[in-house]
């Protein structure tokens, strides 16, 4: 995924409505947490929201549409505070590598603090 | 970004500890949800949350670790429910091109529905 | 529950730490999401979260303080907006008990909208 | 308020469609976080969100129905936890008191564990 592309798209389209004075990363993590919302939404009620019974509700599309909403604004947000997407994900994914070694995390679902 | 390169990492970093049992959308979309408000509460008494303020209060780090979070959850959901990021993320930004046109929009954060 | 003494204990308690030039509603907004999904993180992975596998988890507590802040928050919101929150809360009821007549909603977790 | 009267008659809500079902205390917590969204939503672009602000955009009705909502399921899962609202809600602000003393806290919007 082209992620600079992505963003350089977002924020022509921000600069075209003249909407940067409502950006602030501030602003787009209340929004960020609004998309996320309606995806929890979609699934508040279900069994385990996976494939099938997402199909079955005929909610896929409901689904993407939240899903891309979450990748936009967070996207956005990257942007506005010049993070390095690839370097952060890749360093924490390393990071809770370290705090959930496979033995003591097998199985269980506790916080590594409860480890 | 290899979203695909990351998705597999996180698909066997769950195997390897036995947690697909726990990785449900529905449970991912809860664990999402926690990620971005650990991602509002820095942001929630600042004035703007812009470069210059997190970095003046030191909080680089952190944004960048709930940031990573949110990535590393989205791809996950993305992952469990086979979805085409690229495809449905380029056709929601073409969307709001279309419920957002310029002239209507400029200015204003109203929501389409009430413009 | 004295909802008006204990809006009146939380206003000297912001006023006497100079706390309410943070405590727009906007901010309150933010700490009230972020309350509550400290409360959503203690459910995540479990099957219910009810009274018996809560306390089998020696998570009571957790969930009391969790709850306690969301109501804490509420409160402080209400008070800065000047809400009338007995009868919001028995408005609301009653849209609810119109919007969701018992024949059509038996039995099925579907928004009004799709009933 | 008399939270038990309304515990009471939401109980009953309930009942009658048979969504008991459907009201575990987790999917609860779920269903909060999304009408807590609905609230953060109509801040996200607004300066303070002060009554004057809300007022002028005719936005109060809207927060009124979502304070509501939030309530409504708070109150809910209270009742699914057997939790005594008012002791919770006097120990949490008993704990902060101690957690935040005057001296320390004044005038900052620093957590406990930063100050």
């Amino acid at each position: 995924m082209d992620t600079k592309k992505i963003q350089t798209r977002l924020a022509k389209f921000a600069k075209e409505r003249n909407w940067d004075q409502f950006h602030s990363p501030k602003n787009l993590s209340m929004a960020l947490s609004v998309e996320v919302a309606e995806l929890v939404e979609i699934f508040q009620w279900l069994n385990t929201g996976d494939l099938d019974e997402i199909k079955s509700l005929n909610k896929i599309n409901n689904v993407e549409e939240e899903v891309a909403d979450i990748f936009i604004y967070l996207l956005r947000i990257s942007n506005k505070l010049d993070l390095d997407l690839e370097k952060i994900i890749d360093a924490k994914i390393s990071t809770n590598e370290k705090k959930y070694p496979i033995k003591k995390s097998y199985g269980t679902s506790k916080k590594y603090s409860d480890l």
